[in-house]
């Protein structure tokens, strides 16, 4: 096994603020990308930024991206413009005894880059199976995989993770002493958290077919995990 | 009461594919903006696009955005830089019979525009009050207000609501008649909600003060509501 070299920040990905909030080994971009659901995806369209919804997929130290051939944000990535991807995770509310002070707890991972377009079909499919299964789990196996059509309606973009950063804030608030003091009301964190309902299945789906375990009973994302965060306090 | 116009899509504020999933009037976006709690900005920096997660709050037809005085994203906003500023939502993962057609439901706004800061401290007081109450409501009557430090190591951004779309996806997966007829798996959604976790107190708070009401009941974000959406079965 070959040891990942560390991410290697430049200029731009190198956090100018709030720095004690980086955290700058890959295990940690790793965590964020794979706790994440959706990224934001930000190119540049006519010369202005635009940023969109998109989903994604991590295979080792590669992120794929995927959208519609009509999709202008897509195609410019396709067009080996720059572009550049956030994965945030939201994780409370801090409450502070200051307006100032009051913060959010987030996880995010931004990522800089220039996309490839993937055009070789079996390289496509790869990367369709990639963004899949982090979409939904163990389902590529027991859906019908992409056909050469749909193949050709999909953009698939891949973007290394070398130019990479990930901030990560955790803990209460941080106020000023005087206002420790001097307040009387409640000061901390409301912790937010994301849970899956109840599956609803399809009005076209035929009766007597049970909801399979790996959709009835998927692991809610990304659980509080504080074990590998910065100590508390951290702001 | 003067009737709002309606949102004026320009080419770039208008989604070119997957059109019936967009809602084009200001009750939506409103709507999409006020149940979100971050949005991700994006700005050119250096020719190249940078997105990062920020704090946002709606006033009327204004869109605010603040950050610190040393964030490279909130300088280029503040000089007057078009920027794009994106909130979503996401509802649900939709299992379909083929990988090609499993998607998500989601609500998300897309804002386009030039960002003019705030430099007037009533006005950025105003403004931060907006932001902060977006964040966590009801605080500001229990907090510091900022000093003028504060405020001027605060950079503040007003966004006009004009040039925007939101773009909504609702109910089960869209598949072809012919993957219906021949799966014999399970399709259809799975919901994701977010929801708040019990309040944490801060390391530093005095014993005997309890979880105020306005967060220890804060109504978890973006309840489901289906009222407002687009039929069942919209792609």
């Amino acid at each position: 096994m070959t040891t990942r070299p560390p991410l290697s920040p430049t200029r731009r990905s190198t956090p100018q603020r709030s720095a004690n909030r980086a955290v700058a080994d890959r295990a940690a971009l790793d965590a964020v990308l794979d706790a994440g659901l959706i990224c934001h995806l930000a190119v540049t369209v006519d010369g202005a930024p635009r940023v969109l919804p998109t989903g994604y997929g991590r295979d080792g130290d590669t992120l794929y991206l995927h959208g519609s051939t009509g999709a202008a944000s897509m195609r410019a990535g396709a067009r080996g413009m720059d572009v550049c991807v956030c994965v945030t995770l939201l994780d409370g509310i801090v409450y502070a005894r200051s307006a100032f002070h009051h913060s959010a707890n987030y996880r995010s991972a931004i990522v800089h880059g220039t996309a490839v377009p993937i055009t070789d079909d079996d390289a496509k499919s790869h990367a369709l199976r990639i963004l899949t299964e982090h979409l939904a789990p163990g389902s590529w196996d027991y859906t019908r995989t992409p056909s050469r059509k749909e193949l050709a309606a999909t953009i698939v973009l891949a973007l290394d993770l070398t130019e990479a950063s990930v901030k990560i804030r955790t803990g209460g608030p941080i106020d000023e002493p005087e206002d420790v003091v001097a307040h009387t009301g409640w000061a901390g964190v409301l912790p937010l958290r994301r849970i899956w309902d109840t599956p609803v299945a399809a009005t076209d789906l035929p009766p007597g077919i049970d909801v399979p375990d790996r959709i009835a009973n998927r692991p809610d994302p990304d659980p509080q995990s504080t074990g590998d965060r910065p100590v508390f306090g951290s702001k």
